[in-house]
């Protein structure tokens, strides 16, 4: 880069949730630095997470997803350089490599701060037949991460079409669903003995799952995809009970597989940043890295959780965006905080079913030495007496030595999203099961009843504490 | 009485929301007690809020509005003697008089606690024309308090009746909606320059008032009601604007006059029970009264405002079910405490108009000599990428000197009312705007944006405070 310097040289690279947010507060703080993104897709930010809803046709086309273009960056005075894939650091003189993928244009660009936002990549299992040859996925198997992939899914997805696919957790149930808006019969594959398990405890995952099963989308539990037939095209998925190692074979147009992902770490590792426990890159509530003048947000990092204190693998848009708010602050000489951990806030819809959870799960808790105090309690959203109420169950988990909130769950028909931010905020607040309780909920017949299932919850809660 | 006494006597006088919680929660507290509810209108409890919706037809009738019926109150042995109202008390024969209104059978009934749920009777301003003799309405005016009330309305909203609704407060305008709803044609009349003003700021409840001015129901604001004409039956209502003096008059076959309640006090102060500033019955956080051995819960009351640390009146079913919850307890010989003050959650829908607040208004805290730092943010709560999000406009209010948040409101087309409750947690717990600010909110595309209005309204707030 040529220009004339004017200040301060901040440098991201990744242009999603944390980059893109990374350098708009970057900018916010410093209105005379230069700041710079690089990103390896050739849109500006994009919602990921609204890939799903594209697919399905409730956002009208993939293009909408963009949720700041180039425009709004050159109002911002924002460099985007697209396409464009970082491929190493020298953090001693503070440099970047990059390569415009299109062209092979190879440029090293300087920087006083930089922030790294590399995001994570699809995860592939071992699944014979699922490559039709090194790198290049066989026709009909999808992994998903990018507006490209999303894209690709929708062109294949036509009605009648028969999809798998692998792995119940959130990511994967939203895309079930989207291809049954879409018309295509689908069949969840889930190695664990449950759906969601990530999200949920067994219990309320269950019931998550028994409303999803009401519209008879197959549900195979305890079952791993071994093999993917088909020549050149697939044709079936070979499934095998991890039990009785029986296996079944589902014939498919279409494999979605969503079985987690991995962080992309190599540019870190190669700036000499510390990765910590779970592979993914450390940061402090600055969101800086081991070396100096490196910060790091969003889904290649790792944090704290706030309950445990167990490093956790950051991977969820709330948190990369509060996370590139925070690095772009520090990055640019500012000051700012993430609280001491994160919460791991977590929603969805599919198939008519809500879900809602913050907190560690059960078996989490247990793994960290905290044997939870549970309280679960089966309502209603609305007074009995009103028409139109939803299901819903909420679970509360709270911390056996004095009843402080760890953690809740919330599953149902409806309405349990908001829900699950009155929990966050007493869990982030360190409140208990007695204070939680005795609040004074929102109340009026067409919105919620006098006593709302999430302070019933804790009223059980609290009396299995009181009997211990 | 002539049962053979087993163990404590617990009276209740009232049997609505705070009575028969009251009752409901000694019964648990003491299995062996004796409780008894002594209540004045003929039916179990009902839900007094739910009145609206029986009337607009959301509830197909006005007797599913009965929340736990006789039969309940058998099967948890809690005697029930309705259509009775409690005369007098002699608290140191710990004795009340009581005269069944349908039989005028004449009892004294002999208590070891009691508890004093006597609610609160609707305010009649002064009005001319309103009666038709004294203690007799004229035909077609309304003052709603009890099911019999709801009832005799619902058989006056005939289609195309013309109705004035005097008083453009909460229950105001859950009526006129009803009315609306039934065919009726509504007026509002509102004495104060703006409607709302007891649950909202003036420029939150400006915003509410426009989304209900879409649907071309007329609001009269800063008009005065002086008379009600018409001889036998309503004709018109006569309406002077408080400024100019100049008056219009308004052709009725129905008017309603919502302009608040009235605490009854009687019996307490028979009792020798301390009122406190807003007149109302004085308890404390185990919901006792002045006098040993009486307890006294619900609209009849007044507690203390968790902010502002003045006396408020109680008039909310929110507080009254959870003082019930305390006074059964304590009376029964248990222990439970109130939190230190109320927070005055409150929330409603009407026109498509949802309104939700929490803490005390701009004015109140003022006159508390908290002067807020305010932070206020329009959006939506989804993301802009998809449909179907709804426009809403959150304002928080903070303590300048920490930044400790003491309201919220939030004005919008819908799903307002789970939002509030998060506020109403941060508020109970102590939270500032910068911790507020930073919590991990509910996030998915067709659920909520990754930054919700509700931490963005601190954000604003924050900067202000900082710009300080």
């Amino acid at each position: 880069m040529l220009s004339l310097l004017v200040g301060m040289r901040i440098l991201v690279i990744g242009g999603m949730a944390a980059g893109a947010t990374a350098a708009q507060f970057a900018r916010k703080t410093d209105r005379k630095a230069e700041v710079t993104i690089v990103g390896k897709e050739p849109q500006p930010i994009y919602s990921k997470c609204g890939l799903p809803y594209s697919l399905s046709g409730r956002i009208p086309t993939f293009e909408q997803l963009v949720e700041f273009d180039e425009r709004w960056f050159e109002q911002f005075k924002i460099g985007l350089m697209l396409g464009t894939e970082a491929t190493s650091v020298d953090p001693s003189a503070k440099t970047v490599a990059t390569c415009d993928s299109r062209h092979g244009k190879e440029e090293t660009l300087a920087y006083d701060s930089l922030i790294l936002a590399t995001g994570a990549s699809p995860w592939m299992p071992p699944l014979e037949g699922a490559y039709a040859e090194p790198g290049v996925l066989k026709e009909g198997v999808h992994l998903i991460r990018t507006m490209g992939d999303g894209k690709r899914l929708s062109e294949n997805a036509w009605r009648d079409a028969r999809a798998v696919i692998i792995g119940g957790g959130l990511i994967g149930m939203e895309f079930a669903e989207a291809l049954t808006v879409r018309g295509v019969q689908v069949t969840i594959v889930e190695l664990l003995p449950e759906i969601l398990l990530a999200s949920l405890d067994e219990d309320m995952a269950m019931a998550a799952r028994q409303i999803i099963e009401k519209t008879r989308t197959p549900v195979f539990l305890g079952h791993r995809a071994t093999k993917i037939t088909g020549e050149k095209r697939v044709e079936s998925v070979i499934v095998e009970n991890v039990g009785t190692r029986q296996t079944t074979e589902i014939p498919a147009d279409i494999v979605v597989v969503s079985t987690g992902t991995r962080a992309n770490t190599e540019l870190a590792v190669n700036a000499g940043c510390v990765l910590g426990e779970t592979g993914q890159i450390k940061v402090d509530r600055r969101c800086q890295t081991s070396v100096p003048g490196i910060f790091a947000a969003g889904d290649c990092t790792e944090y704290v959780d706030l309950i445990t204190g167990k490093p956790v693998a950051v991977g969820m848009g709330t948190v990369a965006t509060r996370q590139g708010r925070t690095a772009g602050i520090n990055a640019a000489g500012g000051r700012s905080e993430m609280p001491p951990g994160v919460l791991g806030t977590r929603v969805t819809m599919a198939f008519g079913m809500h879900l809602a959870g913050v907190g560690p799960t059960e078996p989490l808790l247990r793994k960290a030495g905290i044997e939870p105090v549970i309280g679960r309690y089966a309502g209603s959203t609305l007074p009995d007496y009103i028409p139109g109420g939803r299901d819903i169950i909420v679970k509360v988990l709270a911390h056996p030595s004095d009843g402080r909130l760890v953690g809740a769950q919330i599953v149902g028909t409806g309405r349990v999203h908001q829900r699950i931010n009155a929990f966050a905020v007493a869990i982030l607040a360190g409140m208990t099961l007695d204070q939680f309780s005795k609040l004074e909920t929102a109340y009026a017949p067409p919105i919620a009843p006098t006593l709302d299932a999430i302070t019933l919850a804790c009223d059980v809660a609290l009396m299995k504490m009181r009997r211990r």
